[in-house]
């Protein structure tokens, strides 16, 4: 882990104005430590994010083990949960690898604006995709929950609403992360550098 | 409408220094222009959100004419999009009297800070609110689409179709909204003023 170089009082180089030259460095110093507090909160999200999408996913994929329970790919709205929790647990696998670059390298893993809107951009969308999808998957289980289906086989609505709870807490996660993105983004727009929060 | 002073070459008063005291007038103006563009583009996002989400709940609340029709408040889903659509009709409502206000009197209806955040933490909550009610009654209409119900009243289902479609054209620009009020606090946070655009 690379950090800028520092100057204590008695190892600066002796000059006339001593304390000009080092006024840049400690203010970049403390520039990149906020940075860096901010993109390990955001990597937190991120991580929260991944788990979340991820083990709801796997709850829905999971939800036909008996060859006569129903299967949860006859209907439109689990698979549109399976989908989106998958899209959504990926992407969140790619920006952890793109936050820790970030934080250890202290470059960012694509070009800085094109990073920049990247992540703010999928995270809005995404946030919006995970949101329509598990309310849609609710509607369907509830729907589910007046018919033969769960009383015969309340297992199977019981795990598609314990994926459902976890797709809504994973997308409690990706709106935080989209919020601070999103002003990632704007500080860029006004600073021309990330590095001004 | 007021507009602050300006000075045209031959009304300014004989000065040693005649340009430095025109400056900050002339940097005020062009400020209040932008932000005054920027408001309007505003304005014209929340009459269509305000337009499409209204249309929305009116088609949903008008869907049961006939005594002997299903009753669309018989339906959870569709109960959430009226009630999504009526309470983002509301809001932008509100929004367009606040951003006419703060376009003709050059100040906001709240305390500036209060009506930035409000503006944009509401309409990002009710981004979400209303893409999560169109994609559950959605999920609702396309299940109906599968029994009695749309064969026997088509022009129910047919009906609901559109009450839905409207919602997610509401969406749309409510997203546009969010995006540019989320601008619009960042820019105050950082500069301490929502005129530094």
């Amino acid at each position: 882990m690379r950090s800028p170089p520092s100057h204590r009082n008695g190892e600066t180089p002796p000059s006339p104005h001593p304390r000009i030259p080092a006024s840049p460095h400690f203010q970049s110093t403390v520039t990149v430590q906020k940075l860096k507090r901010f993109n390990s909160l955001i990597l937190v999200f991120r991580f929260a994010t991944f788990i979340f999408s991820l083990s709801s996913s796997v709850f829905m994929a999971t939800n036909s083990r008996d060859s006569d329970s129903p299967r949860w790919y006859d209907f439109d709205a689990f698979r549109y949960v399976f989908a989106a929790g998958a899209i959504v647990a990926l992407y969140s696998l790619f920006e952890m690898v793109a936050s820790v670059w970030e934080i250890t390298r202290g470059i960012t893993l694509l070009p800085e604006i094109v990073q920049l809107w990247f992540d703010f951009g999928h995270d809005q969308v995404f946030a919006y995709l995970l949101i329509s999808a598990e309310s849609a998957g609710t509607v369907l289980a509830k729907t589910l929950k007046g018919t033969n289906t769960c009383t015969a086989w309340g297992g199977f609505c019981v795990q598609s609403d314990i994926s459902l709870a976890l797709g809504f807490a994973g997308f409690l996660f990706l709106g935080l992360s989209s919020l601070m993105t999103g002003f990632r983004v704007v500080c860029f727009m006004i600073n021309g550098s990330r590095f001004h929060l």
